[in-house]
């Protein structure tokens, strides 16, 4: 198969793992009989250092172009830092996600069984995890009107959803549980918002649609409780925007690293892959930064075109690095072995 | 002392607990020679059937002139489970801490050394956690406009903050960090929220009147990360509405029962003293739902007029019960105690 793949490594320790991902994908080039050519663009920090503008219109232009988009990561800590800044390379992404209009995060939280000792949740409770969030991207209170007012004392968000933005969204994740486990739990506070209700009228109406399918609603912060207290419960969560933010994150802690779980971006033309975790400044440039979510954001890439032979050699490879150790220090702290060494070895094994 | 007490049960297990709660204090007056009077005033769903109003007229007046509110728990499934519903339980609540201008909930994490055990999380996490969430109450998207089209297909909740309503909690929470280990980390989405960005420059420049308080900012998704990777990290958590009300309720599962932990609801002119958790409607009046919230609610209202040798009294009551194993189902499930048995050990031990 021929695929034309954008890079976008954007800031932090995305490009160290994204070339990660890249020698995974050449690896598996080689291995199937493949042919993939990738652009690499710029967003984030390091597009506004060299264009002023977080999501340059080339870069946009490239991702319209190719077949998929691998991402790395973005933010910086110099920007988080200063209230007033008035473009923020987290713009780049948010502008993306709504330009490529990829509307669904689909995020699989799934325990690696070699690290179940690296969760802080106990094993009785961890062990046979399984679950995807589906997570609204495009909308809610992330891309509300915001204002602040003239004299700068009253600032606003307006988190608005439409029944076409619920609905789109929904059906995916009807047809992810009816697939999987067969149940779906609707996340929100319904009790107190006006959109949870909406999303929950139109939610079980679609549910009609779906009678396999066991419909469920789960308070956010009783999710959040649940999530800990006893997250094999759960099959699909479908959300909103915010709400997926918080959860996915909780989800990921359940996995003892932050640094395992990729995830998709879905819309009706394009789709993009990323690591769950962010930016990590802090430890940019030191090699040191596991390289396995971004990995298996390749994977997931690989999925999605067909190719599941292909995604599952990584897994494979993934899997096997894990086992023998070759890991990065929040793995594994006695760890000598660095992103660059891990992802040798995974690539050198599909 | 004199003190005139307000009871609000509400619905599911409120009542029950709440009157475990009232045991208690009346153990206090008399051990201590104080003379406390309760007056019961409907809310919720109960206060809706009798009178079509989740907060009734009569039930404000009764707050109001009273020096203090003991809060049992709100909300029924059959309101939950229906969109449409125009009025629901919840709002008396909400109306009643606008009302009463409760703009400060105050919601403490500790770890019962007796109940280690209970935490999903492992015991080295765990082990010392002591931190207090001051999450504002009054403001943000829960207060915001509230809009539905006349199609009913868009949804929207305001989220809106002012000066004013974050300077006021800000103050309170400096002020605690500042008597304890010195630490206030404001949870935030300043990468995506306007509101978010106003809360970090109002907050940072209030920091500047607290030069031994370390202030930290954290986006909203990693500190549903942190406390559950390092929940011992924290001291004072501030945060808004929506933030505080999931992470509250995740914090509390990391102490192993939601039916542990006590909040106060503070403003300038009234407290109101409540469980974090709901009103678990599904075990109704089956006595076997967890007092020791409730109760311990009651030791935080003491605590607020001063009364700290009596507040000490429950705490230790209640800390005798759980090492003799004087607990509901939820904590030890070969348990014959229920509600009530609870209760009585625990105010027959003041
Ligand atoms: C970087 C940030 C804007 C982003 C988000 O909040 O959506 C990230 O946290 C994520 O989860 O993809
Ligand atoms: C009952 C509900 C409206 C309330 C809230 O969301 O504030 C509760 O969850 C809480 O945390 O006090």
């Amino acid at each position: 198969m021929n695929l034309n793949i954008t890079l976008l490594p954007g800031d932090g320790i995305g490009p160290e793992v994204l070339a990660q991902a890249v020698k995974c994908l050449q690896a598996v080039e080689e291995t199937f009989g493949h042919n993939f050519t990738y652009t690499e663009a710029s967003i984030g920090a390091v597009a506004m250092d060299q264009t002023g503008n977080p999501l340059p219109e080339e870069t946009l232009e490239i991702c319209k172009n190719s077949d998929a988009i691998l991402f790395g990561t973005i933010g910086t800590l110099k920007y988080d830092d200063n209230p007033d800044a008035k473009v923020r390379p987290e713009q780049g992404l948010l502008q993306l996600r709504m330009d490529l209009n990829l509307f669904s995060s689909i995020r699989p939280v799934k325990i690696f069984p070699t690290l179940l000792e690296k969760s802080p949740l106990k094993k009785e409770i961890i062990l046979g995890t399984d679950f995807v969030i589906y997570r609204e991207l495009t909308g809610g209170i992330y891309f509300g009107e915001k204002k602040l007012s003239a004299d700068g004392t009253v600032a606003s968000d307006l988190c608005q959803y439409s029944e076409r933005e619920i609905s789109r969204i929904a059906h995916l994740a009807f047809k992810a549980a009816k697939n999987r486990k067969q149940k779906l739990t609707v996340v929100d506070k319904a009790n107190v918002l006006e959109t949870s209700r909406l999303w929950r009228k139109i939610v079980s109406k679609i549910g009609e649609s779906y009678p396999e399918v066991t419909l469920e609603y789960l308070l956010a912060d009783n999710a959040a409780m649940q999530i800990m207290l006893n997250p094999k419960q759960f099959d699909v969560i479908l959300t909103d925007n915010l709400f997926g933010d918080i959860l996915s994150d909780q989800g990921s802690a359940i996995c003892g690293s932050k640094g395992l779980l990729p995830s998709a971006s879905i819309g009706n033309d394009y789709a993009m892959f990323e690591p769950f975790h962010g930016s990590y400044t802090q430890v940019q440039g030191q090699n040191i930064a596991n390289p396995i979510a971004s990995i298996l954001s390749a994977a997931m890439l690989l999925n999605h075109f067909g190719l599941n032979e292909e995604a599952q050699a990584i897994i494979v490879a993934v899997d096997k690095a894990l086992r023998k150790n070759i890991s990065t220090k929040d793995i594994n702290p006695a760890s000598t072995y660095g992103t660059s060494q891990v992802g040798d070895f995974i690539s050198q094994n599909i």
